[in-house]
């Protein structure tokens, strides 16, 4: 297969893109290494040492014999590019990351949400423009998150991408499958939102062949590919924007500070390892949907964990101890969680789970990385709004006295 | 109230703002004058003559003693000069036309499609981010469409913006309401129903008060504020792209050429006159939601028709007979509409009826202006994809043998 990896510089596309290619399909990389300057914006870096992105690319040839073709565009805002590069390279399949990928990050200023939403919506559309443009039959994936549905709305498990509900009609009550009501907690996760009424568009109007894979949170850093040389090695962030909570659990464990837990610690997420969403990413490309099908949602995870049961775990783990702190997000403090993921299951996916993972992950990458780990950059800055900020500032005064 | 009026200068907004203007409230135009640009770039323009916006300004002010500001900003490029203007002319509400809202032009090409979702998208969520960030309370009315529902889905009469459905929990089925699943029709319509999860975000996120009106298609052109002066008068589109299925009707019938159906006429819309969407914005800004109510949504239009249907009324009005061609759109050829609209109706509008109005609009406007009138303009060439741009083209074989 050709795959083209739109954002394969990144924490997801680069070890999918070294995945894809290991396994024999053809790779092209699109990025502008938008998330290399977002670094410098904050001050901030991956724990492991990223090497530039040629040297990623001939230390790639060198371990395997096989190349990926680099094009630094920026998706969104080069169209003439874009369409270029699906003449030349004639990829089968898009994998689509090319979008700004963090909560707080989009919640930090007007200025982030607006790039934010910039961004990442302007990207979607161009790729699925240029698709019906090439005239080409090319099947995208995109990497969507479980945050679009919100959380524990129905109490029910989050069903793939569609809901069953009942609707009353003049013939009585009926059963209608819409797309799962968004429910976003973030300016980054309402993009995705609107990226799923997108694909909805096109799939209907031009007969795209879609898949949305609506993924958990990642953990972990390397995989098989990255593991097999230094200047492939994938990113670890740890800072209170970029950085997942579980990357903070690991980095706090790793130099002796406490977990910081945000309010009670009682939200439930959904959890999936790096090498599981590469493996997912070529299943997803192997199965994709017909022409004139819906949209395809697969929901990528494996597990779901509370986030004080996994801080419990880290600690145990470990041995360090918990903190909690006042919640800068506008968010339910407790939730319920239960997710369906048969799509992926059933098309062979084996997972990775926390308990046989982290102890590697503490070991391989937070211990062995510390030295480099700036502390000033763990804790979250960003506010989702007036009120939290208040709330922060007022905790932040009693903990200066 | 302070009223500032985004996109003041087009069919909407100019009579709006003139009509807030009229009834006493402080009132700002805030406008890039995209309208007319693209009135140049389709080489078309308003059958009625339409004045450059500051003698638009001028005669208001010489007929009402009136004053009315105009700001240049592209809302959704320039964000600081937005923030300034909130802080400096300190509106109690904002009204938001300032989005592309044509189905057919949304259409036209991978260039338009990109403009009208990075202008629609960006214009939006600046408008929000902007408010949050001036600290005020504002309240935002925005000009959304019917097009939004998509068209008959369930058989029952559109609620307005919110649907009760049932759905299955641990403990049985449980009624929710919902935002009404979206099913846009063109690219147009799709950034109105993601402008409508903007709205849901900053709405639960931020508090803010907002009014997300679903007009139907807009018929009429004058309004008793712009019938006072020559040089007040507004837009008519006739062209393929920007004049609707009724205008096209009217002209059609004012120069003696049969009236264009596409496909079977079986498709039903939603209709108000321009008369009463000026006053719906002021019912509308008269009756804002409460801080941390959910976004208010209305359905501003009056009658619902179809299509075939209005072309024999204006036929027997007219003389005109009527001409079926094939359907440019991908639409069902056929449908029911019934639409809930008591939330204006409880409010006072007492709506002017098609059966009413149109006469006076051929006599006033079609017929009148009808030497201005360019022929070739009013095709509509736009088509929704692959398939039915060669269904067109096979018809015009046909029609040129």
């Amino acid at each position: 297969m050709r795959v083209l990896v739109l954002g394969g510089d990144g924490f997801c596309g680069w070890p999918t893109a070294l995945h894809l290619s290991a396994r024999g399909h053809e790779v092209a990389i699109a990025d502008n290494l938008s998330r290399r300057r977002i670094d410098q914006e904050l001050g901030a870096g991956s724990l492991t040492p990223i090497a530039p992105i040629d040297t990623r690319l001939a230390a790639w040839k060198e371990v395997s014999g096989r190349e990926i073709e680099f094009h630094e565009i920026t998706i969104g805002k080069a169209y003439d590019g874009l369409l270029a590069l699906l003449a030349s390279f004639r990829p089968d399949a898009v994998v689509h990351f090319a979008e700004q990928r963090a909560a707080p990050y989009s919640m930090k200023s007007a200025g982030h949400k607006r790039y934010t939403v910039d961004n990442n919506l302007n990207a979607t559309n161009d790729v699925l423009a240029a698709i019906v443009d090439s005239g080409q039959d090319i099947h995208l994936a995109h990497l969507g998150t479980m945050g679009v549905y919100g959380y524990g709305t129905s109490g029910m498990a989050i069903p793939e991408g569609y809901l069953t509900v009942q609707v009353e009609t003049p013939s009585g009550w009926e059963s209608r499958e819409i797309l799962y009501p968004a429910n976003p907690g973030s300016i980054y996760h309402l993009t995705k939102t609107q990226d799923a009424l997108l694909f909805q568009f096109y799939a209907r109007n031009d007969g795209l062949r879609i898949t949305d894979l609506h993924q958990g949170i990642v953990w972990g850093t390397q995989t098989a590919e990255t593991r097999l040389d230094p200047r492939l090695i994938n990113r670890f962030d740890y800072d209170g924007d970029y950085g997942t909570v579980l990357n903070r659990f690991l980095m706090q464990a790793a130099i002796g500070y406490p977990l910081t837990v945000h309010g009670p610690g009682g939200q439930t997420r959904a959890f999936i390892n790096i090498q599981d969403t590469v493996r997912c990413v070529e299943l997803a490309l192997l199965h994709p949907p017909a022409r004139g099908e819906r949209v395809k949602v697969m929901n990528q995870m494996t597990e779901c964990w509370r986030v004080r049961d996994l801080a419990q775990m880290v600690a145990r783990l470990t041995g360090a101890r918990v903190a909690h702190l006042p919640n800068p997000r506008q968010e339910a403090d407790e939730n319920e969680l239960a997710v369906e993921n048969r799509r992926l299951l059933s098309l062979g996916l084996e997972p990775i789970t926390l308990e046989d993972g982290l102890l590697l992950e503490v070991a391989e990458i937070a211990r062995a990385y510390s030295d480099r780990a700036d502390l000033s950059k763990i804790p979250c800055v960003s506010v989702w709004n007036a009120e939290r900020a208040a709330a922060t500032a007022a905790a932040d005064a009693v903990a200066a006295e």
